[in-house]
């Protein structure tokens, strides 16, 4: 060892190739009524079976009168009854075939008798007007969404309006979740000297959920070689993807890596990126095993470059870019040229622009660091950023946040 | 009438201030299990009251030692016995209290008979070297998160660190949606002549739980203006905010304006925003009542800029503010310099940076409307933007769908 594992790892990027260029995702999408779809990816290109109107329709609230009527320029209306010269034919409503064009009621005034006080002099009738043809908003036949597009409540709409009622999606990958540590116990305890709260099942679970994929949180697994392989065993059984949360370092505990290279291929143990540089990543039974490092921060940092990264490619979907904004660095901070570097931050509104202060978890509390709204990334090569240095943050929480 | 409810109308920000100063939301929070309480939002600012770590542990994987050992020097460890000299600590481990540093263990080589064979020369060891003291993640009483803010997965981590197991969060809105008129049919039936299909309640739906709320979705209610205030007494005995939808404008069905008016305050009908010029907004019972018009794109634009604000004040957050980026407009928008007028639009990458390209629900089909990557509000006052002409367009999917 001596010192040797310091530096010279893999950057994420090439771990993340590595792994790419020896796993291919399993390609399985299922059917899904359209109102459970949302959220969900589409499996491949959907097209309209429908066609809207069925049959033209007015284009606005108004009524519907013969155009014929009118080419000779504005006829004699008053004695027009409803149901004879005209009918009430407001928006998306179907009328008489005898009539072929509708005026806006903005510019008729109807009498309480039921016949028409007044047409707007301004008028302009012809056949068509103010009606929506067959098939104006969708025909049979017409694109609705392409493949691998996250579903939206605006798409739900348009596949609504195409006829489409059952979606085929990208399965959900079923992503297992193992915390492991002798001195863990649930955030519903209270910590005793030598213990310490698991809270990266939680953190993981929803970060998962947020990602597409389905988490199965195992219980915490003590330090002990035989459950953590029973465990691992039993997630490869009913998992897509599999994670060790834990025992990642080269310390006595450090069984993870090496089942990892005993069960099946161990990729890289230890990679260009902090905190959580001591990651070991793998492939057993053909399926992604990542041991993500115990600490909360590391944990989320892997979470947000590698698990995210993973779920992605099994969802056919591009990894999520968060919004960057440019921000005045408010103090110094120093990073290792060898690695890319997390630094948690908040950003907040300065005089002239924004300012980010970072949030390192060695010099405040880690719960200041990890309810902090961006963060920044060092890249390799980099080795210090100066207080009063212009950088460009990632936003974790909206813009409208920041204050 | 005649053409006089064409312009003149109330700007967005207007109308919501009018609703605002009038209408106090119900300030109502509820304690939800830690576990339960991703992406809700905090009633109040949250404190720890756990201290991590409850006794100094170890900040590393490594050994450790008596510090008092080192003070001269690399003292002669050869025959060092682990449980006496040294014991293994790793990263958050808890140790005996004879020892209070820690050398990390790739400075260090165990040989197999438990001695130590190697320690590095370089290593510094003073009393608490590589320790994590008391208190160093968390101490009690520490600031955990504030009040106001949407609980993310990496908030979570931190309320379980700091032992937050019961939360208290802003209770959901329950918003109830009624959908009018007899030409509806649900998204799973065909749609014969006359018909068409409601597309607005899964829309509306899904865009409220996005937004926090839980929504009560109503059955289609046909054009009936008893079933219709019926329907909306039934909503205004459940639900905190009721949106009608369809029956806006001037028509024969407008019912709906007229049931505001008749039952509480109506405070507008007809905004300065297209599509869905003809919304009303008022008040009925101390709870807002809005009347969002019936096509799809006026119902997903009146949600996004009204049903959002109503929701955000209701649960003390601000707006979402949706990523903007500069394109080059593909092609002329002309729009009404008397309105705040929607486009949806498509992004591109170009040569030369984003291109955005306006999906007009006139020209295009509906679903490549409501399918589309951004959109673009022109501001009131402007009247039409030229082909080539630089705009900021808010982007609906992550930037990462941009192609």
């Amino acid at each position: 060892m001596r010192g040797k594992k310091m530096d010279g790892f893999i950057p994420r990027e090439q771990l993340l190739a590595d792994l790419f260029s020896r796993w291919t995702p399993i390609d399985e999408s299922e059917l899904l009524p359209l109102e459970e779809s949302i959220g969900r990816i589409t499996a491949r290109a959907l097209y309209s079976v429908n066609t809207l109107p069925v049959h033209r329709t007015s284009g606005c609230d108004g009524i519907a009168v013969k155009a014929e009527l009118f080419k000779n320029g504005m006829p004699d209306y008053k004695m027009w009854r409803e149901g004879v010269e005209f009918a009430r034919a407001d928006t998306g409503d179907d009328f008489d075939d005898q009539y072929d064009a509708v005026i806006m009621i903005e510019e008729v005034d109807l009498a309480p008798d039921g016949l028409i006080a007044f047409i707007s002099e301004d008028v302009i009738v012809t056949p068509g007007t103010n009606t929506a043809p067959k098939g104006s908003a969708v025909a049979s036949g017409d694109f609705l969404i392409g493949a691998d597009m996250p579903i939206r409540p605006s798409d739900l709409a348009a596949l609504a309006m195409g006829g489409c009622r059952m979606v085929p999606v990208r399965k959900k990958p079923r992503v297992a979740f193992i915390p492991t540590g002798t001195e863990l116990i649930p955030p519903q305890m209270e910590p005793k000297r030598g213990q310490n709260i698991d809270t990266n099942s939680l953190l993981i679970k929803e970060t998962l959920r947020a990602l597409g994929a389905e988490p199965i949180i195992f219980p915490i697994i003590i330090d002990d070689n035989e459950l953590l392989e029973k465990a691992l065993d039993d997630a490869l059984q009913i998992a897509d993807i599999v994670v060790l949360n834990g025992g990642t370092a080269k310390g006595g505990e450090d069984f993870n890596a090496s089942l990892l290279e005993r069960k099946g291929q161990l990729l890289h143990h230890y990679v260009a990126a902090a905190p959580g540089r001591p990651m070991a990543v793998g492939i057993i039974n053909e399926k992604p095993v990542v041991n993500l490092p115990g600490p909360t921060i590391a944990a989320f940092f892997g979470a947000d470059w590698c698990l995210s990264s993973i779920i992605c490619r099994t969802l056919h979907i591009p990894v999520p870019q968060k919004e960057r904004v440019t921000c005045t660095l408010a103090e110094d901070i120093s990073s290792s040229p060898a690695m890319a570097i997390l630094c948690r931050m908040e950003v907040k509104k300065g005089a002239d622009g924004y300012i980010a202060e970072p949030r390192s978890f060695r010099d405040g509390t880690m719960p200041a660091c990890l309810t902090s709204n961006a963060m920044y990334i060092s890249p390799i090569g980099e080795s210090k950023k100066k207080a009063g240095e212009i950088i460009q943050v990632e936003l974790l929480r909206g813009r409208e946040f920041i204050r």
